[in-house]
């Protein structure tokens, strides 16, 4: 507490002393798994949040990956109420920028937003992941989704729903605390969706691209953010969204220089 | 610096040593002000980024909002890039949650994405900004754009378009620092669009919902935030949205107890 209280004067601010804010008793709220609508230029649209809360159950043992420390500055007087995060980049739902494997790949901040709005293919793999908790993609799967809805869209995100919820983990910690066995994609199938289809961008439900097994080797990782694309990790309420057919917007701020940050998935469909 | 070596060891992470890898020297890209497009649905729509790229431009002297500090891990062999992000919430084009003025009001994870996709009007101030620094939206302001584009429409969000460029100011800091002229909304305006018509929310191109002079008294933050309403600072780019017609998503992570967060917002038309 000393070493943070002083770091926080030394940039100038005053902290409350054990201020941290954050309820760590309450669970994440769970998104409004519901779809609601909106109207553009007389037309119905419908939308879905494919985003977690983010709370401090986010934090591993030893390993604080957010923290919220209240500022009490010259507002305080008219009721402001004001907080620096220490946070992490990759915690709750984020996503991984370019950067986060290859030191001179794009950071958040030269992401266009052109490359945020983009066509949703979610591949279903519940059913294997119900057996194998470390399951993932293949280039079967991929032409599995082809047969039954057309070739992967230009451009387009694929995601994967493999019912993982790295909420509930986390609120019942395996030991050791880093599970070696987590949903992700398999590098041939990120291979395929690169060099075979012109796929921009790969989304998952556990908080790995790789499947667990490949951590901390990272082949996915490597292979995909270093040739200059980007990925999610912590989508969900997949089953929300159909198969084919929405567009996903990645709410992520253009932080520059960032490896990722927290963001809000919105589904439009 | 040794308090922060020492912050972040005792949060079990291990940070490089003078680390920070923004660049200060170069200035915050433009946003692209082109729309792109995207299909939904067999419709064309046309998006636009209303967001300033995050940089440590932002930053005041002798009180920073944003540090960017590299992690070194278990995954740096793999080539992994990791940062720990030192923000202040209201950093940046950002959301002020109703927390930001009212201890018991909704924090950030509070917000359901149902109340951050609304209609957008756009209010050009421009012309009497330029003869005012302080310019402030009026109820006369509202009943103008309103007898060009019919009345507010249910649960909007109101934008003011001043010209305001904070990059630019922060770029050539006046003396004193924090200026006390800055574009806003009067407390006349913001309780006209809460009590006599239905706004959820309003946006300023400046870095302050209140206009400069009535900082850091803050009515317009008091009042409308209080309320339960939310607002965003630092929106940019909005010439190049219609004044009416186009729908607004604010793509903000919900984190839990935030007062605010750095935000990408995206005007749809």
């Amino acid at each position: 507490m000393v070493e943070r209280r002083s770091f926080l004067l030394g940039l100038g601010l005053a902290a409350v002393a054990g201020g941290a804010v954050v309820d760590s008793e309450a669970d994440a709220a769970p998104v409004d798994s519901q779809p609601g609508t909106f109207q553009l230029g007389g037309r119905r649209i419908r939308f879905v949040d494919l985003t977690h809360e983010l709370t401090d159950q986010f934090n591993f043992a030893g390993s604080k990956r957010i923290v919220i420390d209240p500022i009490v500055g010259s507002g305080f007087a008219a009721g402001m109420n004001l907080n620096r995060l220490l946070l992490v980049e990759h915690t709750g739902t984020h996503i991984d920028a370019p950067r986060h494997f290859a030191r001179q790949g794009a950071s958040l901040g030269e992401i266009p937003l052109s490359d945020l709005i983009v066509p949703l293919a979610v591949i279903d793999l519940r059913a294997r992941a119900a057996a194998d908790p470390d399951v993932a993609l293949m280039p079967d799967d991929i032409l599995r989704w082809e047969r039954a809805h057309g070739r992967l869209p230009e451009g387009c995100c694929v995601a994967i729903n493999t019912g993982a919820d790295p909420v509930a983990d986390m609120r019942e910690p395996k030991s050791p605390p880093v599970r070696r066995s987590a949903p992700g994609f398999s590098l041939e199938a990120a291979q395929m969706l690169a060099e075979a289809r012109s796929v921009k961008s790969i989304a998952v439900d556990s908080m790995t691209l790789d499947r667990g097994s490949n951590v901390p080797a990272y082949p996915v990782h490597q292979f995909w953010l270093s040739s200059g694309r980007w990925g999610v990790e912590g989508i969900t309420n997949l089953a929300a969204v159909p198969p084919a057919g929405a567009v996903l917007i990645v709410g992520a701020a253009p932080v520059r220089d960032a490896t990722g940050f927290p963001v809000r998935l919105v589904a439009l469909f």
